[in-house]
């Protein structure tokens, strides 16, 4: 969670008494502020009684003196010299002793990890001198130049600014000069010349000679350190991550041990379990006879962890009691670094392990099985993305596959159908049973009922919040988009990739997960999780797999605890069943203009061109059964749980052509003598509601307000189909919901209609009817005035979609592609505000308002409908301002009940607002 | 002020005792709350001893009670009963006594004076005796049925709610039957009839009898008042004018006094000095042997009031001396209504009254010369409306002229000039010493060169915001827009008004403050107000008017106390000038894309258009010694003064052609098999850079992240120019402002890449430059998050026009046309929010965004550009929250100070923020 990062909390960070330095053996897990993640846990394990080689760590507050001012602590040094004299004292030797030198290495470690920073600097301590005793002491003269090459290199490079192609160019000459394939062919007369051509490289390009003085070697890596906080890079991860630009980070001086000082000694990585599955069990990887860098450079092939029984027993045993006693002691999988020197197991590293969403939930429960965490706790371990990805449908990895092309993974999952490249078809088809993916160049909402029909959609133009892109979403929809290499010809019903044609009826696979496009059929591995969901797969029944029964029980901690109701965002009947499959406790978001589409598109038109009142009346007259049987199914589907219609929102020309399109065919036409009365009427039509920024312009309740009788008709279809359930002994729960409301004037106006209405229907029917009566909060003002509103609306429900168009000044449709990039590079986003909430810009406002709401109308129900209804750090931030729902796509049901449990388990997840 | 109607308090609303009627004894004028303004005149005048005809006032509290419980309260019955006792002793007579009945009038007077509430029946008291006693009294049995008829009309129509038509017809029957012309023709005997016939109309129409009981009659009325409190028209124009809906309105009931009893009677109105000039005297109407709707009728010539000293000397030098006595007391113009009854003189009414523009100034002087009133009341009597109305021309009202169309007022003045119809003829016209009218269909950004050689504009399409109208009121040049009669036609360069065709060169004069088009050459008045601001006329010399004087003298006590500073938004070196003129103290917004149109859109063409980075950072360097150039200029114009350079803003496609023009240019000649390669280019490069919603898009700093070294030349232009002009011993004071930022993360990158800019001119120059940089606060997430973004801003400017859009969520190109005036109409606006801040919503971010920043940091700069920054309100509301200037078009600067004093003079007026 970055939320956990934004709120740093200053408990571990500054102590009273300013001790800069700590021994390994003071600290302990839970300073990582002070220490940073890795020396806290070297501390943990060496107070775990771990054989850990001794050391210490300068602490974060030591480095933000530096930042701050420029040079060290006045007391660092003499504190950093108390400690290394200690550290010589345990290890009978001293830094850089010609003889048997004392190696340390020096290691960044802050907070949160963060590529960027200056990593480690390995031998510190050799020099001239003690390059000889270090041959001596262990035997093996080459392993000792070798080491000092590596020291001179690294320091060079990290420490001292030189250009580190100088290094790898005298390197390569080297090689060249003796025909070594590998810098291993090099022997130590070889690297003897190298280490002398190196700091000639470094006298010249830093201005100064490669240190000789240990103490000097160290205290300058240890500045370096302190600087490499603020590299570019660093600086850029940080505003990525959100990570504070005032943390600061430790630095770890820690003796060195060699794992390449013959076949007793060796080094490896270990995990606790299974990081794919969670079982418990033996994984990990051993190298005989190597250093770290040479596992992860990958010269030699590592063998099983397991091999390393019968290489080291004893190691081997001792190395498995260690990963015992972390996994009892973190409560969770550990992953381990570890080197054998001459038969000496060392730890190096330990921290909690990464692992695959389906291991994080079969841990979780795993763990609470074994009493090691409750059920609380577990509910931590996992999170709603983990689940999503688990909810997709996957391409076996195995199968044989011919890429096509690759565009932005827009909606997770694999489809597979044949490609399509019109709505019509694809309805068409899909009805006769084929499945279809359906390939646009860019969709529309013209192609919903296509997008509904097709397995997955594919398009060639557009980014991540594109139409197709959040519809897809939205219908938990498989969706590659902007995948240019294509060219899309609807016209010719085909699409070209470099020289392979794809026509209509072909079959192609599409990877929503990955945006990768494959020609042919690749098979798909169906996720069992959704199968549950669906009500297709049972917990606890024989076929059930491990992970459904860890899903299971998961959603039952989090149902358990969680205090945020979740709806679902739905337009029909099938998609509401659906969602209460999925556990939705009613809808939150029913869009009537989806049932303004398709076949009804004539009538929409129609009252878009009336010229009179009674071509306008009759219009409406003619849509109002149509709109009422939409609700009746809707109503029935969600029998005795809410359902928020919002009434008519988008600018009356979605319904009509493209104002340029039909400009050219009108002029086309004219060039040709060829009148065509209708396109003429329609252009009328479409200049006059054209307008240069249509999210601005006359949509919401001002269409409402401006077009008499609209809203009138939509609040009667709506009363007459609940008065219809009612009447057939249902328990329909209606709200209507007012969309684009900026004054309380406004909803003022249309409630009085309403309830006029509404009563006259109660009056034909003779049914009591109770609506409640509501608006979205989707404008700034909306919410600067939320106090004012809630006289007017029984409910708010937050439109975090145009809410962040609108705080932000910028339109989903145009600027993800023209500079969401650049921002996310430039660090300027972390995230998408379109996928997770801005807190302290749209999240302020919405938190003003439930507070204003709530003053004016302490009843007053709080919701939101936006897509952040169904991300994981925005249900987390909804949880906190206090809102009773969440309202998301269906197929993010799952993913917000379990963020919603989590918010609720966390330890300040009591409903506080900060 | 509206705010002042916002704000009511109760101070003189709630008495602890709840006394619901005060004698006119009882009241004074500072009771308006509780009497309405009606009442406590008259309470005031009673207590100074002029003669009003006794009476009382129930108050505005009593119809609180009856509007929220639906009856009177219990105690009204009582107190009016005892007042009317006190009235009849007083008198001598009892209310509809048969021998000699007392009448009174009843009349509604609210807090504020407000159409569409009951206005006033009068002859209370008669009845089908009493009628008899009253003609006996006064000797006129015409006059008394006459009276009586006029009662039961007035009563029926708005006590009983009788359809007024009935009435009207009966009394055009009976005026048939007599062949009378008019009702005076009709005598008593007819007038019986006529009582008789509406009693009828009464008794079927009403459901009831007209009330015999005079005392019934009088609570009818009264109840009647309070209940037109809540009609549909009283409540629509509080809506509009932003009048609380809980004030209630006061009764009045006063005895009758008749002017119509013989030629020794008579009424009429007068004021106490000229309300068009200022001067003292007599003005004011006489009309004998009448009553006050007479007068209103117009039925007889009324004479000037001085002829009354010829009438009647006595009650002449009786009125003149309560004049005199009314305005010493009331310390303003008064006017008055006044009645005499057989030479009795009685004040019926008397309130402060309006005035012409130039009377206020004149007035505002006069009565501090006379010792009345100090400067600081001085402002409070005059406001900048009055100011910006005295400062355009004006056509000469005598002229003949031809009526050629009417469209909307956008922005006043008289302009004479040759019809053009583009900008290329208005420019070439004008250099060539015409005078021309740019006539559009609409402009665009394209026409600003034509709009600025023109004299004024005319535009068949568009409202008030469109953008001629903005523009224009920009540079204060007369504009009518939306015309719509008017067909222009571009191509053929002529207009066609009905059989009407205007060719261009043809005269035409139009009308910006009525909105009227003329053929032909109107007569000009020119300004003396803009002469003198232009410094061709002058306070104190020989040829300067009064009114001069006055604004001169108004603008200093103005200028003495005013906090706020002023500034204007000016592009140009001769804007600037000009504005300096008028009294600018720096230039608050430079809009850079002014400087990227006319001849150098080809230099723009190439950079939209570069494909690589050498082709744009060549087309970037020809644009700079362009922008160098026009910043030397303009700082030179405003030496020693701020001036506040706003970075490119706009859309790059607003440089290039529209998409569905373009589109059918290219699509017509591909039919024609007629290539264009340039224009296919430019196809590609708009439809590229086409945007649903522009204003939401890649646009302001946007840009400036976006395309490399876009701002960097800007702010290389600055500094260079900055530093030329410090070489030549100049005082450039330039601040570099960023638009449209939403995140501090954008305003630091920018910083950062402007400091370093700034350093290399400073080192090439060998000029030590000092320029400020600080952002536009035009997004909501701005304001938002103005505590972030002060750490990285010196100053803040508050784009209102910008906040406006987004907080409301609508794009001043798209709504007026589409819902605005409906919005207007349905009192959803009092004022449109792009005139007058919208305080409770865009207001609320300013205030928050101002505390936020100058937490941050203290010493924080904060403006205001939007083109609120010369609205009289919204000048005094950025007071209120304490910025440190406004800035607005050089033409609004006198408005601006003037105002600025106005609110530093007010009572509350030391910077408050609520």
């Amino acid at each position: 969670m970055s939320e956990s990062k934004d709120t740093h909390v200053a408990t571990d960070t500054a102590p009273q008494d300013q001790k800069f330095v700590y021994d390994f053996t003071e600290g302990n897990k839970d300073l990582k502020g002070l220490l940073g993640g890795k020396g806290a846990n070297l501390a943990e394990m060496t107070n775990l009684g771990l054989p850990v080689p001794p050391g210490f760590t300068i602490t974060s507050e030591a480095c933000k003196v530096y930042l701050a001012t420029g040079t060290e602590p006045a007391a660092l040094r003499d504190e950093v010299g108390a400690h290394l004299d200690a550290l010589e004292r345990k290890m009978g030797k001293k830094l850089g002793q010609a003889d048997d030198p004392l190696l340390v290495s020096v290691r960044s470690g802050a907070k949160f990890s963060m590529p960027g920073m200056m990593d480690t600097v390995l031998n510190i301590g050799l020099s001239d001198k003690s390059v000889a005793g270090l041959a001596k002491q262990s035997g093996d003269e080459r392993f000792a130049w070798d080491s000092y090459r590596r020291l001179i290199q690294m320091f060079g490079k990290t420490v001292l600014g030189v250009d580190g192609d100088l290094f790898e160019e005298a390197l390569d000459d080297a090689k060249r000069a003796k025909k070594a394939a590998t810098d291993i062919d090099l022997d130590a007369a070889d690297l003897k010349k190298l280490v002398k051509q190196f700091k000639k490289i470094v006298s010249r390009d830093a201005g100064r000679d490669f240190p000789q003085d240990p103490r000097e070697q160290m205290d300058l890596a240890i500045r370096s350190v302190f600087e490499s906080w603020n590299t570019d890079r660093a600086k850029l991860y940080r505003r990525q991550e959100r990570i504070p630009g005032d943390l600061g980070t430790a630095v770890n001086i820690c003796s060195m041990v060699f794992g390449n000082l013959g076949p007793d000694s060796g080094t490896g990585v270990a995990f606790t379990r299974d990081p794919a599955s969670g079982h418990q069990g033996v994984y990990g990887d051993y190298l005989q006879n190597a250093q770290g860098e040479d596992v992860v450079a990958g010269i030699r092939n590592t063998v099983p962890l397991a091999d390393l029984e019968t290489i080291d027993k004893t190691s081997y045993d001792r190395l498995m009691r260690i990963m015992e006693v972390l996994e009892t002691h973190y409560r969770d999988l550990c992953d381990i670094e570890f080197t054998i020197e001459r038969g000496e197991l060392w730890m190096l590293q330990t921290r909690v392990g990464k692992r695959t969403a389906g291991a994080a939930f079969r841990i979780a429960t795993q763990l609470v099985d074994q009493g090691l965490i409750d059920e609380a706790e577990a509910l931590q371990r996992v999170n709603g993305s983990q689940l999503a990805q688990l909810m997709f449908p996957r391409f076996d990895h195995g199968a044989k596959t011919e890429l096509l092309g690759r565009g932005i993974a827009a909606s997770p999952g694999a489809a597979v159908g044949k490609a399509v490249f019109d709505s019509y078809t694809a309805v068409k088809w899909s009805r006769s049973g084929e499945r279809v993916i359906l390939i646009r160049r860019e969709t529309n909402p013209d192609d919903l009922d296509g997008m509904i029909a097709a397995e997955g959609i594919l398009t060639s133009r557009g980014g991540k919040t594109s139409h197709a892109a959040v519809v897809a979403r939205g219908m938990g929809k498989t969706c590659v988009c902007g995948a240019e290499e294509l060219e899309v010809d609807t016209k010719r019903r085909r699409m070209t990739v470099g020289r392979t044609v794809v026509e209509e009826g072909d079959i192609v696979s599409v990877d929503g997960s990955t945006g990768k496009v494959y020609l042919g059929e690749v098979p798909v591995v169906p996720s069992p999780v959704v199968e549950y969901f669906e009500g297709r797969m049972h917990a606890g029944a024989d076929d059930a797999d491990e992970l459904v029964e860890a899903v299971h029980r998961m959603m039952a901690y989090a149902d358990r605890r969680r205090r945020l109701r979740v709806r679902a965002n739905a337009d029909n009947a099938e998609d509401a069943l659906r969602a209460r499959r999925f556990g939705a406790q009613g809808i939150g978001l029913c869009r009537t203009e989806h049932m303004f589409l398709g076949e009804r598109r004539a009538m929409v038109e129609k009252l878009i061109l009336a010229d009179t009142d009674d071509e306008r009346e009759q219009a409406l007259k003619t849509l109002l059964p149509y709109q009422k049987k939409d609700f009746v199914e809707l109503f029935e589907a969600m029998d005795g749980l809410p359902v928020t219609v919002r009434l008519l929102d988008p600018p009356l020309h979605e319904f009509l052509p493209d104002i340029t399109e039909l400009s050219v065919r009108v002029a086309l036409a004219e060039s040709r003598k060829d009148h065509n009365e209708n396109d003429l009427r329609l252009l009328q039509a479409v200049h006059k509601l054209h307008e240069q920024n249509p999210m601005l312009g006359l949509r919401g309740v001002r269409l409402g307000l401006v077009i008499p009788g609209l809203f009138a008709m939509q609040v009667r279809a709506i009363a007459e189909a609940a008065a219809e359930r009612k009447h057939a002994k249902g328990d329909p729960r209606a709200e209507i919901m007012i969309p684009l409301v900026g004054t309380v004037q406004e909803l003022e106006i249309v409630r009085d209609e309403a309830e006029q209405v509404i009563a006259e229907v109660r009056k034909s029917t003779g049914i009591d009817l109770r609506l409640s009566l509501g608006t979205m909060i989707e404008l700034p003002r909306a919410a600067l005035t939320a106090g004012q509103i809630a006289e007017a609306a029984e409910f708010f429900s937050f439109g975090t979609n145009d809410l962040t168009q609108t705080v932000w000044g910028f339109s989903r449709d145009d600027v993800e592609a023209s500079f969401f990039t650049a921002y996310l590079e430039k660090g300027i986003f972390g995230v998408s505000p379109f996928e997770t909430i801005d807190m302290d810009g749209v999240g302020e406002l919405v938190r003003g308002a439930c507070e204003a709401g709530r003053r004016t109308r302490p009843d007053l129900k709080l919701g939101v409908c936006g897509e952040h209804g169904g991300d994981p750090e925005s249900v987390h931030f909804f949880h906190k301002v206090g809102l009773d729902y969440v309202s998301c796509s269906p197929f993010r049901i799952p993913v917000a009940r379990l963020e919603a449990g989590r918010a609720a388990a966390e330890p300040d997840g009591r409903g506080d607002t900060r």
